[in-house]
């Protein structure tokens, strides 16, 4: 199996597919593409129609798209194990992950992934109307499964809102207490801390994703 | 269980749970709500933390986003029937249908649904590229499923884009055979005839959806 990813750094929707699959285990090989060159165009298009990260082949198969490939890891190696036991919780689970795949634009646009920078950035009502409700997804899950992730057990909804975690450490944003201590039990995660122990290491500078100014 | 929706004539996202618990005869009774004024949003406020439509209840549990609807009833009454039966194929369902949920946004701003209509919109590059990769897709799966849903029998997959083929047919878009046959497929569905029939009851202007010039 073999996964296509952007720079660590930078792509977000790449680190929900890769933690996902590093969380569980799943063996796979990957190859970063370095965001906005042609050689990121030019490589997936010899396979996928779609030319975003993350992408996944698994022999015949092509899945492109995070939550998808979650999905699929889920149908065909995980017998189901990546969302809640719970039908209902299982439910909130997939209305949180399918939230976070098509919202968010503002704060997405405005504070965008950027593993190794601090920044304050002026943000537009809309981001904080984002930030407001972040706070209280964060929030509430905390409340019924304290210092553990949103449904006591890893889910999908965790790996679709890690990117956002570390997008609230970059613009230094203030939560609530309680959304904070899902924050902080985020960054404890070993998996995590591999990905931005790589990411340190890259030197490529997107232009589009460096947002605000450096404190 | 109980369906909030917005207008038939404007809500595409609405059209798209509608369609997938109407397609599989689940009994539901539909609240209409009108999109883009105060009662929309203070009726929602009530019940869901996210006040959009498509949005659900059943019983003491709350749904909302389409794509989550739509997993929701599938694995809660359909026992997984509202995917591909084969692994591969539910793989590339779900990618489809997350490439609409994410995606083709400047198909969806320039092309709102507005099935009463039928309009000239002067479009852009990026909106023609999307009209390109719905082509392809129509076109890809009509050739190995012709005359038939994406994959044979009728998925979440083809709810996803059954708001795409009204859309093509407002702003009378032209496309490949293969892909136009899809369309006519579609076309010819009962149920989404009887959603239309009531859409064309509805008389009020949501003017943010009003794009183009009459023809
Ligand atoms: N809905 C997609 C979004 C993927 C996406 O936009 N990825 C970005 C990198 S984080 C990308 O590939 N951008 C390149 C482009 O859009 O040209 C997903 O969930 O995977
Ligand atoms: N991702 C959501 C999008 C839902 C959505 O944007 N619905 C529109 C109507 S088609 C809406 O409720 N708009 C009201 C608003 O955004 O204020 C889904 O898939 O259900």
């Amino acid at each position: 199996m073999h996964l296509f990813i952007g720079n660590k750094n930078y792509s977000s929707w790449s680190l929900r597919a890769w933690y996902l699959m590093s969380k569980f285990n799943i063996p796979f090989e990957e190859t970063q593409l370095v965001l906005d060159t042609p050689g990121f165009y030019n490589e997936l298009k010899k396979t996928f129609a779609v030319q975003k990260v993350p992408a996944l082949i698994d022999g015949d198969l092509q899945v492109w798209d995070s939550l998808a490939i979650c999905e699929y890891i889920n149908d065909a190696y995980l017998s189901g194990a990546a969302w809640p036991k719970y039908i209902t919780q299982r439910a909130k689970a997939r209305a949180l992950s399918a939230e976070m795949h098509s919202g968010f634009m503002a704060l997405r646009s405005e504070m965008p992934m950027n593993i190794r920078a601090t920044r304050k950035v002026d943000l537009s009502s809309e981001a904080l109307k984002d930030i407001a409700r972040i706070d209280e997804i964060f929030a509430q899950q905390q409340d019924v499964f304290p210092n553990e992730w949103f449904f006591g057990d890893f889910s999908i909804a965790d790996a679709m809102y890690v990117p956002i975690v570390l997008r609230l450490k970059t613009y230094q944003i203030t939560l609530s207490p309680e959304a904070q201590q899902y924050c902080d039990f985020v960054m404890r995660c070993p998996v995590l801390q591999a990905w931005i122990t790589q990411a340190l290491t890259e030197t490529d500078i997107v232009e589009c994703d460096e947002a605000g100014t450096p404190v």
